[in-house]
């Protein structure tokens, strides 16, 4: 197995984790299997398709269906097995698989921005992000939840922070490409286990409660 | 009248339905005339639209703006008679022009693909279904109800079981095209109509109902 | 300072307006920085996306950066200056400047979508529309708050009113164009003022209220 095929592995793995914690989201709210199978494609794919429409190429699962077929048995069998997925250790791995699909296609994302030249430098930095949490806002807005945007956990600073140094970096130096990709996506991925791990909050200067105080 | 004319008076009964059910469906919370006309034509062209950029093709509406204007004078009608529209019998037969253009939308988006190659053979699928609910989502999440994925009739199931048909059908006996498409869109049809009276909900076996026993 | 600057710099005080108000409009709810720019970049920029999408041409703030970069300074300002920028007479402030801002854009849109010659004569108003509260629906969304479309200040019929009668003025006389440009925006601002000024409401032959009486 050489690197492209074990990113491409871990790309797959990220939709799996992407279409699963959808479906466990929607579930306590009753759904049936096609909505449910909708609510994981959305999910999975919905970031790319984004910025893909916006860098006006052709939609990269159109490509590769793949990424809709893994999308859709993910979805399934969360649907049928959702109180097995539902285990805190299950459930535990989803969110770290989760975090593996976020890192990487945060960094593909910015990436592919790259390689067509669009809105440099900030382009990649916007479209990387977009295509890592666009397919979560769809689904929390479908599902009625409160966005990943306004939770506490660390989500969004480290997807940023990392399409930020790689788009930096890879035009400081371009020779060194993949790995400044590789390295960027473990940051991420680092940071954002560490989160889930220890339950890590934003830091205090850059962060405002909620009046609730549930935040 | 040949088949075409039908069956693009079919749409335009559809068009009116999504529109008047929209507006009916924000008028308990307020709403001014524009921003149901607003409503209106958002989830009367809004699901053909996300299909129409996905598949990069010049947006329908921008080269028939019949569906602009039939969804907006239905929303006008429906804002002012809205009190005559929400009759119950009126609404019952929005009901059912609704599930008429839900039928029609699906078939007409996944020949669409297909006639653009995009995405085979699941693309067909993916933008029929989007095409005829894509509308309705945002509807829904613009005039914040829980979204129709979430719902405990049969909507998303007749759809999906359609478009596969559909898919499959015409890869295997496309110099049947017509037949094709006009019997899966009455095969939906039938299957959403009878829903509708009958009241029937998705089959046990694949229902998650809710925790709070509202689905 | 020619004419075109004087109206770029309109068009960034509008940018940050829709910033600042989309930051102070999440704040209450609890938000951590980054979450607060992505909120503010979209709502900025989301319309005009949309607009671009569905012309099928490159997105505008591809080609000109500031939008971005104005936009991401704003959200931190707001974001860290969130108590002084609530204060009634700064946010009032915000309140116009919004109002210069969608008055501009929607003309911006309109314009736009003529010169791209798309789905004449009513493109250009459902465009001009789309370009002015896009982004102002999906901070809505994403933020869980009622949508603009469902309050009960004049928000959508001076906007659908100034994009009609800047479509119809520009047919009829098109080498007045920039006289009729400046004339409909400021139209539209000086409504939008009086409406945030006096807060007028809809008139009540175009609005209907809601059953909880909040509309």
């Amino acid at each position: 197995m050489n690197t492209d095929d074990f990113l491409y592995l871990l790309g797959m793995a990220g939709t799996v984790a992407f279409a699963v914690t959808a479906v466990l989201a929607v579930i306590p709210k009753g759904i049936d299997l096609l909505g449910a199978s909708v609510m994981g494609i959305i999910t999975s794919v919905g970031g790319g398709t984004i910025r893909d429409v916006i860098l006006d190429v052709p939609v990269f699962w159109s490509t590769d269906l793949n990424y809709i077929w893994v999308a859709l048995v993910s979805s399934i069998i969360a649907f049928y097995g959702n109180r097995f997925m539902a285990r805190k250790n299950i459930y535990s791995l989803m969110l770290y698989l989760d975090a593996v699909g976020v890192s990487m296609f945060v960094i593909q994302g910015a990436e592919k921005t790259i390689e067509h030249n669009f809105g440099m430098p900030i382009g990649p930095v916007v479209l990387g992000v977009i295509t890592a949490i666009g397919g979560g806002l769809i689904r929390d807005v479908l599902s009625d939840s409160t966005t990943l945007l306004l939770k506490k956990d660390i989500y969004a600073v480290p997807l940023t922070v990392g399409a930020v140094l790689y788009t930096l970096l890879i035009d400081w130096l371009p020779e060194h490409a993949t790995i400044i990709s590789g390295g960027c996506s473990l940051l991420i991925f680092f940071i954002r286990a560490s989160a889930i791990y220890w339950q890590l909050q934003v830091p205090q200067w850059m962060l405002i409660r909620g009046k609730k105080g549930d935040l």
